[in-house]
């Protein structure tokens, strides 16, 4: 089962209120979701994850493809079971690390071959590989293989790779067996080119995908840029299908995205910048090792109300960080994940109230961000 | 407060069952009590040792005066509040440490200068600055700063070393403060002689300390001679007082230390082995990087009833381990101090029933040890 209902569409702009359903529940969109590259969530337990109302989560094709390997987790009877999540799963297809961690590959029309980035080994990914693999996984949401394209690139160079990327994307729903418990999601490329964002999307809502994503933003261009490619990509987008856009995890992000009508996005941001101190606050940044906290007794957040915040004070974990006690990482990475699912939470509230952009311009001046 | 009640002793061999009473709750004993050396047990919450019903946990004055520093913890109220864990804690005196971990250590009848493991920076511990900052940590039971002598070493080398520890312990006896909170134990050291040992408890028991531990066991000694010391040196020390053995923590070990009159011990060792992949089950150890286990769909131990056992298995542990995920370290804790948690209930059920020699060979046979 898949379905997407549209609940609502915003009077101030295009940001949408939607639900997924899925055979592992429902999501409620706009939505972040937590990353868990390797089959975990970096530090964190399903229940954690629960705890801090994680919806779905994503898990990467590339890394499980190279270990465990598809053959284990084909055995453990797919992905929920394997790591003991049973809420939805979407998995990428391999294409966007295929292309940003491994070397020496070889593209072709058939597929690419690359070496694995863990131990140098030949390895062969193609649109039927990936779905095979994905079909193995059992994620919920399933994504084409695709051609990540760098930026800049030429007009030219991004055409080419653009149409590679939609001749992938029928093989993808071609070669997907498994339709009725695992949606296959069309990814539109097309650089910062809007007649090739238009021509990808045209092309695959051809395919009738039951959602789509936006591929190739917050790849280094500015937030400009990637809201003026997103105004219009969205636009060629069909309202009944949820929109995802990959690879985006600051505040300003998915409120920029958002308020372009996209519905789903996932980083390893916030988890990433956890594990180095730093944390998300209602008034902003805060590195937490940083010398000025060390008898700092207040929580991470005074307005926070997650686990870390009713438990534990700076001076505490800014003394976990700095004598490298695992609960350190633990504690940031609760904190950062609870912050932008709750403000995803919030979000959908002021998209109900018809309040999204006074509640953007409020979070901007408080985080310190130039609205 | 600080009371211990004697329960009950075994016909079978000198196994008591105790309860020993703090303003921060009840201890069953015999107790595996786990360490939080920098306040934290490496890689758990407050709330996961609940879970695994650990009574007490240990904490290092030694670390914790290099960092944070006393002042740190003072100004959180302690150190319960500032680790926010509500149950009974232990700390030990520095005295290890300064001789196990530091370079350069100058022993006067004063106390003790020594370089700082972290950053090589001059420090200075005795009888009164450990008991002052043991004071400022607010741990449940104190533990008196003592000398420790290397295994193996002269007669003449430990009963210099036993007298000063003597001498330092009436120091620290006098210059405690909050007795009426916080029970200071003595150490009886004495090495491998019977005399010496038989003198170091018979003066510390002058003193009339509310516990006492076994120091300067388990530091390299064969198992047979910490049993014939603990043998002697047990019948030496008041029956109506707790007697904890420092630095124990593998299954047999505690079996022969129960088994001579102990009621409390801690180790590093199943934290320490857990983050190397190693865990301890019913049927002997299991090193579960290895490779037979990567399709292993199993629980760690399938007669455990752990939170790791009934929700992951081998295989996906494995690959935890396999790929650097913290995750993996957290559930080979948590599996590990329940394991000795759980074993130590089940001690203290098998004296309760007066078959503790049946349950210790049961065990043995079990887990691979020779009986």
């Amino acid at each position: 089962m898949f379905e997407f209902e549209l609940i609502k569409e915003s009077k101030e702009c295009k940001a949408r209120l939607g639900k997924i359903k899925t055979n592992h529940g429902e999501i409620e969109t706009p939505i972040f979701m937590p990353v868990g590259t390797r089959a975990t969530v970096k530090t964190m337990t399903p229940e954690e994850l629960k705890e801090i109302e994680a919806q779905i989560i994503l898990s990467n094709t590339y890394h499980l493809f190279l270990k465990p390997g598809t053959d284990i987790i084909k055995e453990a009877g797919g992905l929920h079971k394997f790591m003991n999540w049973d809420k939805p799963i979407l998995t990428d297809s391999g294409g966007f690390q295929v292309f940003s961690l491994s070397d020496n590959r070889k593209i072709t029309e058939e597929g690419v071959e690359f070496r694995s980035h863990i131990d140098g080994s030949k390895k062969f990914l193609s649109p039927e590989i990936s779905v095979d693999i994905q079909n193995i996984l059992g994620s919920d949401i399933m994504m084409c293989f695709d051609e990540c394209a760098p930026y800049p690139a030429s007009h030219e160079y991004i055409e080419h790779s653009m149409n590679r990327t939609t001749r992938w994307a029928k093989r993808c729903k071609e070669h997907h067996k498994n339709t009725d418990n695992q949606a296959l999601f069309g990814i539109i490329q097309g650089g910062m080119y809007k007649d090739l964002r238009r021509q990808s999307a045209e092309a695959l809502v051809e395919f009738d995908f039951p959602g789509y994503a936006v591929g190739g933003l917050s790849v280094g261009e500015p937030l400009e840029l990637m809201n003026e490619v997103l105004d219009y990509t969205t636009d060629y987008m069909p309202k009944d299908k949820p929109r995802y856009l990959m690879g985006v995890g600051t505040p300003d992000y998915l409120f920029e995205a958002v308020e372009r009508g996209i519905d789903m996005a996932d980083c390893v941001l916030p988890t990433r910048i956890a594990r180095n101190g730093t944390v998300m606050t209602s008034s902003g940044k805060l590195v937490i090792k940083n010398g000025k906290y060390k008898s700092d007794f207040t929580p991470l957040d005074s307005e926070c109300d997650c686990y870390v915040c009713k438990n534990y004070s700076r001076a505490y974990i800014r003394h976990l960080f700095n004598v490298d006690e695992i609960l350190g990482l633990r504690l940031a990475t609760i904190h950062n994940l609870h912050f932008l699912i709750t403000l995803m939470k919030n979000i959908r509230e002021s998209i109900k109230n018809d309040n999204f952009l006074e509640f953007k311009d409020d979070f901007y001046g408080k985080y310190g961000y130039n609205s």
